[in-house]
C-alpha cells in the first residue's frame, strides 16, 4: 500500500500563498548553516578578498571607486538578507525574488541597478541535475551574487581576480557580472553533454537491441529532465538580449560585444536542446515500433508451431478413434504411410513459411 | 439505456443568444441567494467597514477622496446590478459582461474607469477545479469587484486594510486593485501544485506497474482540467501587460512595478501548465508503450506454452493412434524411450526460448 | 459495387475556372426561385418596410438620409444582382464575390462603401452544420445584404428595428451592420454549444466502454465539421479587428466600443474551437488505447485457457499411448493419482495468473 | 534485385554546382524541340498577332507605346534565352533563373522591369500533379512569359485579347501580367478540386471498410503529392503581397484591386491545402485504429474458438487414456451424461462471450 | 558487456569550459598537419598566387589596393592563429570562434571588418555527412578563410580568379565573400540531393515490402542526419538576410543582388529539408502500419488454422474415448460418415472466413 501522505513533492508554492507583497519567504530547503559573505574589493592594481560575517563590514567598500563583489552562500536567515538589502537601497520584491527560489530566471531594471535572476545547473553524484538559482544586483562599483548554497561555478572567476592578468582587473562592474553570468552559461555546455550522452547511450541501447523493458521509463525521465533544463535556460537568452541592446546606462558599450558572445552561447545551447527534445521522442517512436517488431516474431513462432503441428495433431487424432470399421488401421503399412503423409504436409508447411519469409 | 435529454450539459451559451446588447442575462446558477455587499472606505487613518443590503447606501463613499472598495457576491438580482451600474455611470456592456460568467478574462478601458474580467481558481472538497468569475472596476477613488458566490481568497487583502500596518492603506485605489489580483493570482500557484501532484501520482503509478486499465480515463480528464486552467490563467498575460505599460491615467508610476511582478507570475504560471501539458501527452505515450509491453509478455507466456506442448501433444497422438501395426509400440522400453524423448525436445524448447531473451 | 462517376461531390470551384474577372458565376445550389428584396427604411422616428420584387423600387431610398437597409435572398438571378451593382455603383469584384459562395470571410474597403463577406452557421434537422454566406455593403446610409437562400438569424434585429425601443433606431447605418454582424456571431455559440455536446457523447461513450466499433468514423466526422466551422469562423477575426481600428469614415467612434464587444466573442469562440480540436485529438488517443486495453484482455483469456488446457491435454494423452508396456496403467488408483495430479497443476496455473494479475 | 544505379532520380540540382553565377544551365528535361515564340501587340485598337522564330523579329514592338506580350514555349535553347535577354536588358542572374526550373517561386525587383517566377500546375493523364515553370517579366510596356514546354493555361487571355471585349485591351501591361497570374492561379483551385476528391475517395474507403491492405500507400503518395503543391503554391502569396502593396512604379494604382482579388484567391487555396494536410494526417490515424480493430476482431474467433474447445478436447482425452480402471467408462450411460456435460460446458462458454460482447 | 568508458563520444563542449573569454581552445580533431596558407592577390590585371608558410609574408599585401585572399587551413596551430589575428587587428574572442568549431553559424559586425563563420558540408567515401567550419573575415580589401582541413568547395573560385574571365577579378572584396559563400550554398543541393535518394530509397522499401526488421533504425539514423543538417545550414539565413539588408559599408549596392541570390538559394534548401523531415516522420508512420498489417496476416493464418483443425480435433477425440457403450462406434460406416461430417465442417470453415475476407 503506497502512503499518498508521506509523498515528498516536489512542488512547494504554497509557502507563500497569501502573504502581502514583499514579505520574504525562503522557499529552498531549510538548513541550520549560517549564511556566508564573501567579498573582492580591486581595482586594477589593489585586491582586497575577505569573507565576512556580517553585511555592515562590507559598508567601507560602498563609497570608494574600487569594483566590489560580494557573494552570499545560503539565503535562510532573512534577517541578513533585509540587512543587505537596507544597507544596498534594494526594492522589497527584489529581496522578495531573491529568497523565492522557484523564480522564473528574469531581469528588472531599477534606476540605480540591475536585478537579474538566473540558474545555475550542475549534475550532482548521482546523475540527476541541480538547479541552483543565482541573484545578481549590478550597482554602480559593485555586483552582488546571491545564491541557495555553497559550491559555484565562480572559481575561475575568483582566480582571474586574483591572478589579474586578464582583462576583468582593469574593467567596471558591468565586465565583472558578465564573467559571473559567462561561467554559469559556460557550464550549461557540461549539461548538454552529459544529456547528449545519455540519449546516445539510450539510443545504443535500441540499436543493439538491448532493449529493456523499462527503457521507456527511462527515456521518460529524460524528457522531464530536458523539459527541466529548458526552463531553466531558456528565459535566459531574453535577458541576455536586453542587456545588449544596452540601453542601461550600467552596461558600458565596450562590454556589449562579451554579452553578445554569452548570448551567441546561448543560442548555441537552446539549439542542441530542443534537437535533444526531437531525438528523445522519436526515440519513443523506435521503442514503440522495436516492440511491435518483437511481437511480430513472438507472434510468428506461435503462429508456426501451431500451424504445424495442429493439423497433424488432428490426423493422429483421426487414427486414434475407436470406430470399429476404420479400414485403413488394417493396412500393414497404414502407420508407415501416415507418418510419410505427415512428413511431407510438415515439408509444405515450411516451404509456405519460408516464401512468406517468416523463417 | 442512457438518457440523452436528462444529460446535464455543461455550456449554457444559449441562453444569450437573440437579445438586444446590453441586456442583462446571468448565465451562473440560479440561486435563490440575495446579493451582498460588503464596503471598505479608508484613508491613511481612518477606515469604515459596512455590510450594505442597498448599493444607495455606499453613495456618500463616492464624493470623499477616500478609497472606496465596493465587494458585491452574487449575480442573479440584475436590478441590483443595473443600479450599480447606474449610481457608478457603467456602460450597459460592462454591465451584460459582468454577469455573463461564461465571459474570457479581458480589460476594457474606458475614460473614466479600468473594467476587469478574471477569473478566481480553487479546488472544491471532491478535488474539482472551480472558476468562478471576478469583474473588477478600478475608478479614481474606487475598486468594485463583482463575484458570482460568497467565498473569495481576497481575506488576506481585508486583513491588511483592517490592520493597516502595509503599504495598502497609504495607497490609492490602483494599488488596492492590484492587491486583489496579487491575491487572485497567488492562488493559481496552489491549482498548479495541486496539478503537479496529480501527475506526479499517474507517473508514479505508471512507473510502478500499478497501471490500471482506466489509467487513460484519469488523463484524459487531468488533460481536460488542465485545458480549462489553461483557458482562464492565459488571458490575463495580456491583461496584466496592458496595465503595466501604464497608459491609463488611473494606474500611478510607482504600482507599476508591482504590477510587472505579478506579471512574472503569471509567466511562471503558464509555464508550468504548458509543461505540464506536454508532460501528459508524454505520459499517454508512456502508458501505450506499457500496455504493448504487457501485451508482449503475455503473449510470450502462450507462445511458450504452446509451442512445447503442442508438438509433444501431437507425439503423444501418434503412439495413440489404433493402427495393427505400429513396431514401436511392442518394445518393451518404448514408453520410457518416448517419455525420453519428450524430455529433451523440452529441454532444447526451453534452451531456445532462454537464448531468445523470453524466459 | 461502388459508383465513382454518380457520387456527388462537395467541391464546385471548377464553375469558375477561365471566365474573365469579374464575371458572375453562381457557385451555390440552383433553385427555380425567383430572388427576394426586403427593405426596411427608418430614421429615430419613422419606419417603413416592404417587401420588393424589383431593386429599381428601392431607389427612392437612396437620397434620403434615412437609414436603409436592403436585404436580399437568393443570388441566383445574376441579372438581378448586376442591376443592384449598377444602382449603388459596386465594383465588378465586390458582385463577383456575393456571388461567388465558397468565397472566404473577407473585407474590402473601397472609398464609398465597405465590403464584408462572412458565414451563417446554423444545424440543420439531421445536425449536420449549414454553412451560408452573406455579404454586406456598408454605405454612407444604408447596409445591403445578401444570402444564399431565405431563412436566417436576422429576425431579432428585425424585431428590434419594429419595435423601436431600442438604441438601433437612433443610430446610424455603421450600428446597423454592427447589430447584423452580431446576430451571426451569437449564433455561432450555439454551434460550438452543439459541438461540446458531441465531444461530451464521444467521451463518455469512450468512458463507460460502450466504446462501438465505428466510433473512430464519428470521431473522423466530427474532426471534418471541427476544421470546416473553424474555416467559416475564423478569418472573421482580422475583419472585426480591422473594423474596430476605426479608421473607416463609415464606422462612427461611439460604435467601435461594439465591435470590440463581437471581437472578444469571436475570441472566445475561437479558443473554445481550438479546444474542442485538441480534444478531438487526444479522444482518439483515448480511443487508440481503448482498442489496445481490450485486445489485452482478449489475449489474457486465451493465454489463460490454452496455458491451463494444453499441457492437461498433453498429459491425458500420454496415457492415452497404445505402447504395451505402461506401467502406470496398470495401477489400480492410477486415474485417481492422475487426476489429482492434473488439478493440483491446475490450482497452480490459477495462482500463477493470479500473481500476474491476469485474472 | 533492385538495381539502384538504374533507378530514375527526381532530384537533378547537380548540375549547376560549381558554375560561376549567371552561367544558364537548363535544369529540365532535355527535348529536339525547338523553342517557339509568340507574340501579341495590342493597343484599344489594334491588335497583332504573330508566331515568330526569332527574338529578333520583336524588336520593332518595342519601340511603341502598345503593350507587347511575347510567349516563349521551351528553354533549352540557352543561346535564343540570352539573345532576348540582351534585346530587353535582363540581368544574368534573371536569365540563370529562367532557365532553372527548380526554382523557387520569386519576385526580383529591377528598376526597369519586375522579374517573377511562378509554377503552373496541373494534371496530366494519370492524374500525377505537373508542376511547370512560367517565368515573367513585366516591363513598362511588355510582358515576357516564358515556359517549359508547349500547352498552357493562358488561352482564356489569348481569347479575351483577340475579342478586345473586355477591360484587357483598354489598360497597360500591368493588367496583362494580373491576366497571366490570375490564369495560373484560378487553375489552382482545379488541382485542390482533385486532391479533395482524392482524400475523399480514401476516406470513404476506409468508412465502407473497404480498408484494402496498400492504402498507407497510397494516403504516403496523397501526403507527397500535397506537399509537392504546397511548395509551388505558398510562396506566390508572399509575391502577390509585395506586388499589392504597390510600391513598383510598373503596377498602377487601378489595378492593385484586382492583384487583391488574386491574393484573397491564393489564401483560399492554401487554406484548403492545409486542411487537406491535416485531413490526411488523421486518415492516417483512422487507418491504424482501423486495422486495430479488425486485428482485435481476429483475435476474438482465435480466443472464442480455442477457449471453446482446448477444454473440451482435454475432458475427451481424459477418457480416452487407457487406465486399466476407470470407473466412469463402464457406466452405460457414460458417454452421453459426458456429452451433456460438454454441451453445457460449450452454453456456458458462449453466454460468457456473449456477456464480454464479443459475439 | 558493453565498455561504457570506451565510448567514443561526438560531443566535447567540455574542453572550453572555465577558461577565460578570447582564450583560444581548438575543439576540431587534433592533427600533427602544420596549417597551411594560401594568397590570392589581385587586381582586374594583374594575379600573384602564393602558398605561404608564415603570415607575415602575406604583409605586403595589406596595404595595397589590390583584393586579397588569404586561405589558412587548419586550425590546430594557435599560435600562428593569433599571429593573423594581431595582424589584421581582429577581436579576441573572432579568434576565439574561428578555432572552436562548434560554433554556429553567424556573423559579427566590427567597424573595419565582418566575420561569418558557416558551415561547408560534403558526404564523404562512407556516404556519411561531414560537417567542416569555415571562417570569413571580410577587411576592405582582403578575406580571410579558414578552413579546418585541406580539401574544400573553393575550386571553382580559385578557377575564376585564375582565369579572370568573369566578373570577379573587376570587383572588390565583398564580391570575392559572395563568391566564397556561393560556392558553399551551391554545396548544400547536393546534400540535399543525397538525402533525397536516401528517403526515396528507404520509400521505396517499405512500398515494395522489403521492409526488413531494422529499417527503424535507418529512419531514425536519416532523421538525425537531417537534424545535423538542418542545424548547418538554417543560421546562415539570417546571416546572409543582414548582409543584404546592405547596411555595412563594405557591401557595396551593386553585389546586393547577388546576395540576394544566395538567400533565394537557401530559402530553397530550408525547404526542401523541411519537406524531407516531414516525409522522414510519415515514413516512420507508415513502417508502424506495415508492422501491424503485417502482424494481422501472421494473427490470420494462426485464427484460420486454429478455428479449423482445433474442433475437428475434438471430434476426433470423442470418438477416441474408451467408453463400453458409444453406440456411433458400432456403426458400419460410422468412421466415414464422421469423416464427411468433418468435411462439411471443413468447407463451411473455410467459406465463413472467405466471407471475412481472410483468404
Amino acid at each position: 500500500m503506497r502512503k499518498k501522505t508521506a509523498k515528498k513533492r516536489t512542488h512547494n508554492y504554497k509557502k507563500h500563498i497569501g502573504k502581502a507583497p514583499g514579505t520574504l519567504v525562503y522557499t529552498g530547503k531549510k538548513t541550520e548553516k549560517q549564511l556566508q559573505i564573501e567579498s573582492f574589493d580591486y581595482t586594477k592594481d589593489t585586491l582586497t578578498e575577505n569573507v565576512l560575517t556580517n553585511i555592515e563590514d562590507a559598508r567601507s567598500y560602498k563609497e570608494t571607486d574600487s569594483v566590489t563583489w560580494i557573494n552570499v552562500d545560503g539565503l535562510n536567515s532573512l534577517s541578513e538578507i533585509e540587512n543587505i538589502g537596507k544597507q544596498y537601497d534594494l526594492h522589497p520584491l527584489v529581496l522578495e525574488d531573491i529568497v523565492n527560489t522557484t523564480q522564473r530566471p528574469k531581469i528588472d531594471e531599477y534606476d540605480d541597478y540591475l536585478f537579474i535572476v538566473l540558474k545555475m545547473l550542475y549534475y550532482d553524484k548521482d546523475e540527476n541535475v541541480v538547479i541552483e538559482q543565482v541573484s545578481l544586483v549590478l550597482g554602480k562599483n559593485y555586483v552582488l551574487s546571491f545564491q541557495e548554497s555553497e559550491g559555484d561555478v565562480f572559481d575561475t572567476v575568483r582566480d582571474r581576480i586574483r591572478l589579474g592578468n586578464g582583462r576583468i582587473r582593469g574593467l567596471k562592474s558591468d565586465y565583472l557580472l558578465y564573467a559571473l553570468i559567462d561561467a554559469v552559461v559556460d557550464h550549461y555546455f557540461s549539461i548538454i553533454e552529459t544529456l547528449g550522452n545519455k540519449i546516445e547511450d539510450l539510443e545504443n541501447d535500441l540499436f543493439e537491441g538491448h532493449a529493456k523493458d523499462n527503457i521507456n521509463i527511462e527515456v521518460q525521465q529524460l524528457k522531464r529532465e530536458i523539459l527541466k533544463v529548458r526552463r531553466a535556460i531558456f528565459p535566459l537568452r531574453e535577458i541576455i538580449n536586453r542587456i545588449e541592446k544596452g540601453e542601461h546606462p550600467l552596461i558600458y558599450k565596450r562590454t556589449i560585444t562579451y554579452y553578445r558572445d554569452i548570448y551567441d552561447h546561448l543560442i548555441q545551447v537552446s539549439e542542441n536542446i530542443d534537437i535533444y527534445r526531437e531525438m528523445i521522442w522519436s526515440l519513443m517512436d523506435m521503442y514503440m515500433s522495436t516492440i511491435s517488431n518483437r511481437m511480430n516474431e513472438v507472434m510468428k513462432v506461435l503462429t508456426i508451431m501451431s500451424s504445424i503441428f495442429i493439423p497433424l495433431t488432428f490426423l493422429a487424432g483421426i487414427y486414434g478413434m475407436n470406430f470399429e470399421y476404420i479400414p485403413e488401421l488394417k493396412y500393414h503399412n497404414g502407420y508407415f504411410i501416415l507418418l510419410g503423409v505427415m512428413f511431407v504436409m510438415f515439408i509444405l508447411m515450411l516451404v509456405y513459411f519460408k516464401r512468406k519469409k517468416w523463417l
